[in-house]
């Protein structure tokens, strides 16, 4: 993990006070000596890897790394049980290897494999392939709201690959790797591609911003004691809601700041809700302002999206988009909005129910895909994802 | 420039070793100190900027950033010499300003531009800005080749933001932001989004890997001494060929190692030529190998590109892509080629017809873009690019 390793990094460079660091000074001083590789790239992001064998999958409740592609896959017709196990232990073959930064078995291209960055592969199953399998499925669709305007291209899917990596060609190797050995077995359905801040560049204190300018993800629960009860049941599994959000930045740009955050409930430069001064402070809905209104508007996105029992948060993992732009100039971009949680109709409808019912936002943000996954629990090393599932 | 600011924050951990250093080691042994946070984060990736005043346009020789967007636009009809100085020096205000962390002065989302992570805009124009203008173009399409496969859709243009930095978010902010300005007088040709390694994931000793897995701009110029004579004209202009090339990986990967060396010319590890041990060796075409035969293949891409005189070399900055893949999973992947030079015609044409004409590469990659600009000279503070073009 980054953040580990940061930590590592920084001991390192403090030890080198002792020993490697006089070295440092010295060389400084003009004596000569070599200024040790360790203080000059501190950070090894290139070869950072996250575990992939493990009670739970990677990539859920680990720091998001700043690259990610979304892959949704169909299940050819015939594509069994059977074949769905091949497929599994394929894949997850691939994943074992490629996130520790060695080479798939069959990979074209070795090269590309040796810089996992952090490298995480979730395996997510979608409600069709259950039934597949002879199953009955453990999630279902979301019913629709009437704020979507979903395009199928974007929407479904029987298996999701979310692949991230703190690097963009490691992504795109995986990806390219994972679904030629899909390829037996089913078809891409869509593929999303996504980015946050890239290593380094991230302000500590702050959340992800969104292309909206936006904090993103400052509810969020935060450590095992917060996100272990909202998204990791007992087994290991959890599960997974991806929507696409096309924002209206054109119509989001006439609006002046103090619009902006009256939609959000939130300030745009630090994050705070319109009660407070922090980031995270917690919203006081019964503040009132100097007018002597409530100081979160009743609207807000904040306010329609709070939850207060632990149990039914949401931990989201969104990454920006940004497509290609019309030729009038106006811009293809908005969010992965990707959630996890323990159960899809106990946490994360209900919020999605009264956003679409009435958020200021909505005005600014349209869905445009929406997918829904089953995370399975993770496996050990010999095993499989989806091992307790079809096995 | 990252390898300026490695230093420094080279240096500057290395002075710990004398003053803060002490706390450091102090806090590691349980006095309490806190570690100063200039070890947790030495590299500030987010809030370096590259100048964006002086005789050169910066992006060009400076150190490639980790995101691109090539932005190219058609000029709307009417916008006359008089509009493009307008539109030239709202753009270079712009630019002047986000390259150095501060808004636009008409920025809808301030918040985005605080972090220009080396961000770059650097400007061309296409053989079409100079007639509008009533002046005569220095610059001409390329010839067609035989090789070629053009879709208009990523070709031609009469100006061209070429827009980097070491975060995609900026990049995307600043296309953003500069195609907002630029709509009164241009309509949005095509838009290329690429990327290299991450920041602190490239593997110092090498060269940038595309998505073919070749080490890619070994032959480059480094150097002020190398680049110079090569890339800048006297008056600090210069000129950009990009080229998009899609690569046919599913056919490049059903090729042995071997014979995908035989076709670059070098070691796929190492980026050594054929003729040698390592990435820097030059090639040598007399050289035999244990079979009596050139070292180094006649039609290699390596030996159809090679460039002795330095004054006819260019400069290399190309990025890779990664789009959709389709349904059947083949992937749409390949390089944004792009390569500055003082003359495209006496320099970029006779390596592209000896590539055209025979290079064993050509049959995992064809051309699918081309367009060609005149950098014009940089600007200094106050002033704006293009004015000793327009002015």
């Amino acid at each position: 993990m980054l953040n580990r390793r940061r930590l590592l990094g920084g001991a390192a460079v403090a030890g080198l006070g002792t020993a490697a660091g006089a070295g440092a000074v010295a060389a400084l001083a003009g004596h000569g000596s070599p200024v040790p590789t360790a203080v000059a790239t501190p950070l090894d992001t290139g070869t950072a890897t996250v575990a992939f064998h493990g009670p739970r999958q990677a990539g859920v409740s680990d720091d998001p790394p700043a690259h990610a592609a979304f892959v949704a896959f169909t299940l050819h017709p015939g594509t069994d049980r059977r074949a769905l196990t091949r497929m599994l232990r394929l894949l997850s073959d691939d994943a074992a290897r490629l996130t520790q930064g060695a080479p798939a078995l069959g990979d074209t291209d070795a090269t590309l494999a040796v810089l996992p960055a952090r490298l995480t592969v979730t395996f997510g199953f979608g409600p069709g392939l259950y039934p597949a399998a002879g199953l009955e499925a453990p999630v279902a669709d979301l019913p629709p709201f009437k704020i979507d305007r979903l395009d199928r291209r974007w929407s479904g899917g029987d298996l999701l690959l979310q692949i991230c990596a703190d690097d963009p060609l490691t992504v795109a190797h995986t990806q390219r790797m994972l679904i030629k050995d899909a390829r037996p077995f089913a078809a891409v359905r869509w593929v999303q591609q996504g980015f946050r801040r890239s290593p380094g560049v991230q302000a500590p204190e702050h959340t992800q911003r969104n292309v909206l300018g936006q904090l993103d993800g400052t509810a969020n629960p935060r450590g095992a004691a917060e996100i272990d009860p909202a998204v990791w049941n007992p087994d290991g599994s959890s599960t997974l809601v991806v929507r696409r959000i096309r924002a209206e930045i054109e119509k989001w740009d006439i609006l002046s700041v103090a619009d902006k955050e009256n939609a959000t409930g939130r300030r745009l430069v630090s994050g705070a809700p319109l009660s407070g001064t922090a980031e995270r402070d917690e919203p006081n809905f019964t503040a009132l302002d100097e007018s002597g209104l409530p100081a979160m508007p009743d609207y807000s996105h904040v306010t329609r999206a709070h939850v207060t029992d632990p149990e039914l948060k949401i931990l989201r993992r969104p990454y920006n988009y940004d497509g290609m732009p019309n030729a009038a100039g106006q811009p293809d971009a908005g969010l992965i909005f990707a959630a996890y949680q323990r159960d899809i109709v106990r946490q994360f409808l209900p919020i999605q129910q009264r956003l679409a019912e009435r958020d200021l936002l909505n005005e600014w943000i349209t869905p445009i895909g929406s997918a829904v996954f089953a995370i399975p629990p993770g496996c050990a090393e010999g095993g499989w994802i989806g091992e307790q599932v079809l096995g």
